[in-house]
């Protein structure tokens, strides 16, 4: 019976079963007695599956005793107990046949010593072959597979909010133009602009930088909603943390305030923890012995401990007060930087830390006045090692207050009518948040640059798959 | 306590249980008696709760008898059993209090009256208000929900291939231009053309038609992959079956052939149609009602009995023996039209039909070519109503037949030449599919027009919110 390296691992076939394996070879030992000791892994779990091939099978001198990593196989033998640590069963191979040799093995990209994160992103369509990056690939999966089980049982529906918009979200990030007008023939108008009348979509267009304000369309019908897909930033920033092209969850809840926004976000967190500690074990306790000795005790931390709640106003104190001096002045009313965010998280409180009521003057519009004038009701959740993962707010859902705000910043109201059109009918507090999720899966991993997170990352100048 | 009408309806509460629903007033009927009946809804479910408003409550007069549809209240009162037909439950208001009101009614964009579904399109921001598109909504979710659990359960791990390529996956469709460049003052090379080399990618940059090449890399290592995201095409055709941004999934799966591939597909529409029957019955009978009769019965078609699999020779000659005139010819080698796909599945066979083994002449190059030298192990999944909702081959995995194809049909080799490294590189034998969400969302409710299916339709021309 063909079985996954993961359910033979697991226990799914009982010793003395007959097992068909298929996958790729990771390594493969010979002993000088003629035997040679196969690892064969398929990408299912962490850990390979040994399969022994003694010389007597018939292709054991023109092809098995030739295999190098990677070359694909397909063995069929009786699953064993192994007498070997770490591993409860093994597999003693009555026949292996190879499906895909490696071409020139000593040339081979990902050939089986150790390379640079650097030098694989060269080679990001070979790269999941490796440990590190089949674990993030596990890792990323369980996240998403978790925050759509989180969501759903909480009685969410996800809603697939437009990627290509007319509209600028945030009335600020740079966007990227989507067109299919002639280059080289740019139609104009009569007084010189670019004609985009005759676009595709009949006006300018652009790659969304969130769907926040899409989904609160749909948040005030449905009451609890979310995005998650891709989002855009066309800023020209080659930092750690920063992607052209990564993925968002934006939950959006009807009938609730910041609290509110906040609670789901550690729920949701939590949630995703245990998901990972539960089922991505294996990929988890390679993180904490490879890349960061707390991979693990931090998720514990997440799903165990509550997260600190900071008042950005108590948060500024803090910070004057610390022993320790920053880059970038501290005061209030200035955006907190990333020295200041991982001083509250890492330093000051060891755990993450959700940051609220920031100033008015440095927050988007569409964010709830609080009564004392000059803050809103945003938050920002920052996390140890990464800086901000959410970023939310309770949305301004009183239709004067929301239009003073857009003339005081200067948003045309004209072309946000259809969103006011939802404080004019039936309007409702309500709140929510964006989750980066290369962010958190950069946390979560200890993987501290976000293009190693993300199959084929998308920065300046890099778009080679 | 506060509860969603689902819950409420579905009995989480007990008879004398004092609860809060939040929601907005689906519609409002007043008895002769001074009782109010208010129909609460909010979103969690197809019907809405019955909430009794006497006059003796406190701001009946000032408020409550105001009350219009979608005015956003939050009621309270007692659990009480409901004596009508239909519902179970109601609430004996104690309090209603409410939170939002509609400007003008008698000029609410979606007033309780009938609209058009053409109308409606207009108000996309308004139209999950109404029962047809909130149904929608909750159904499309349930799809996506059930479509990711089913993945899992069988080891799929769900990869993020990116929107923002270089590539042309299928060497056919019209791609939007992503780009940065200022149009007004465009650089230019040496020789006149556009200099793509100043953008920000530094070459010329599109949205994806398919993330199929992309997740092929990560087949060849994790074995069962699968993408679920936004796809683009840039062809101008005002149907009811196109969208210029659409969702798919795309599972690609190793050690696999066409066989494998059609069956991984039947099980996913069977596993979709069963989690419709189970988690929406209630939105599914009222498709059944009021869009298409065979909204039901079609999905227990679908969960139970086996789909035709026809080879496209055998097509052909039931096309040719029809008793029927086509508008377009039939012969070998031709591609099916849509009134050909309807007829086979329609009227021939009378559920979905997965035609395979089609010419490899009107097919894309990365199709595997089968020992006839004719024909490639594609096939397409063929359902009543709509046509195609499923196109899908088994790859190429042979690096000297894969290069001859290219080489034949001029697509560039340096181009894909990471492609290729799969190939040369531990190659298998794997297959994937790609189903068209809207499609699907389509088939199973009978709503004909995808820009109906989806929260906010892109089309030529088409982009206001």
């Amino acid at each position: 019976m063909t079985m996954s390296v993961k359910a033979i691992l697991a226990g799914a076939a009982k010793v003395g079963d007959r097992v068909t394996v298929k996958g790729w070879v990771r390594t493969k030992r010979d002993s000088k007695a003629g035997i040679s000791f196969v690892a064969i892994n398929d990408g299912s779990c962490f850990d390979s599956v040994q399969v022994i091939a003694a010389n007597s099978l018939t292709n054991y001198e023109s092809e098995i005793a030739k295999l190098t990593k990677d070359c694909a196989v397909i063995a069929s033998g009786e699953l064993v107990e192994s007498p070997g640590q770490g591993q409860s069963f093994e597999v003693q191979a009555t026949d292996i046949q190879v499906v895909g040799w490696v071409e020139k093995p000593e040339s081979y990209p990902v050939s089986p010593k150790r390379h640079t994160v650097e030098y694989l992103r060269e080679v990001a369509h070979l790269r999941p072959r490796t440990n590190l990056f089949a674990a993030v690939t596990r890792v990323r999966n369980c996240i998403s597979q978790a925050i759509h089980r989180f969501l759903s049982q909480e009685g969410f529906a996800w809603v697939h909010t437009p990627l290509i918009t007319a509209s600028d979200c945030e009335g600020a990030g740079e966007m990227f133009r989507v067109s299919t007008l002639d280059m080289l023939n740019l139609p104009r108008t009569d007084k010189g602009a670019i004609d985009y009348s005759q676009d595709f979509f009949g006006q300018e267009s652009f790659l969304t930088v969130s769907g926040q304000l899409n989904v609160e369309a749909y948040c005030l019908a449905m009451s609890k909603v979310y995005t998650f897909g891709p989002t855009f930033r066309a800023e020209n920033s080659n930092t750690s943390r920063h992607l052209a092209e990564f993925w968002m969850i934006e939950p959006e809840i009807a009938f609730a305030d910041l609290n509110d926004n906040a609670a789901l976000a550690e729920r949701m967190l939590k949630f995703v923890s245990t998901a990972l500690l539960e089922q991505c074990a294996d990929d988890m306790a390679f993180f904490a012995a490879r890349v960061d000795k707390q991979a693990l005790t931090r998720l514990e931390t997440i799903s165990q401990s509550n997260f600190e709640i900071m008042d950005y106003t108590t948060a500024i104190e803090q910070l004057l007060k610390a022993d320790k001096s920053f880059e970038f002045p501290v005061a209030w009313g200035v955006d907190l930087a990333s020295e200041h965010e991982r001083y509250l998280c890492e330093e000051l409180v060891g755990k993450p830390v959700t940051v609220m009521n920031y100033p008015k003057d440095i927050k988007s519009f569409y964010m709830r006045l609080n009564e004392d004038g000059r803050t809103v009701a945003a938050m920002d959740v920052l996390a140890p090692g990464v800086g901000e993962i959410i970023g939310g707010s309770q949305r301004e859902e009183r239709l004067d207050v929301l239009k003073a705000r857009m003339q005081e910043i200067g948003v045309s109201e004209q072309h946000l009518d259809w969103y006011l059109d939802l404080r004019r009918y039936g309007t409702v507090p309500h709140a929510g948040f964006g989750l980066g999720l290369e962010r958190l899966v950069s946390y979560v991993t200890g993987v501290a640059n976000v293009r190693d997170v993300i199959p084929f990352p998308r920065t300046p100048g890099n778009i080679p798959f």
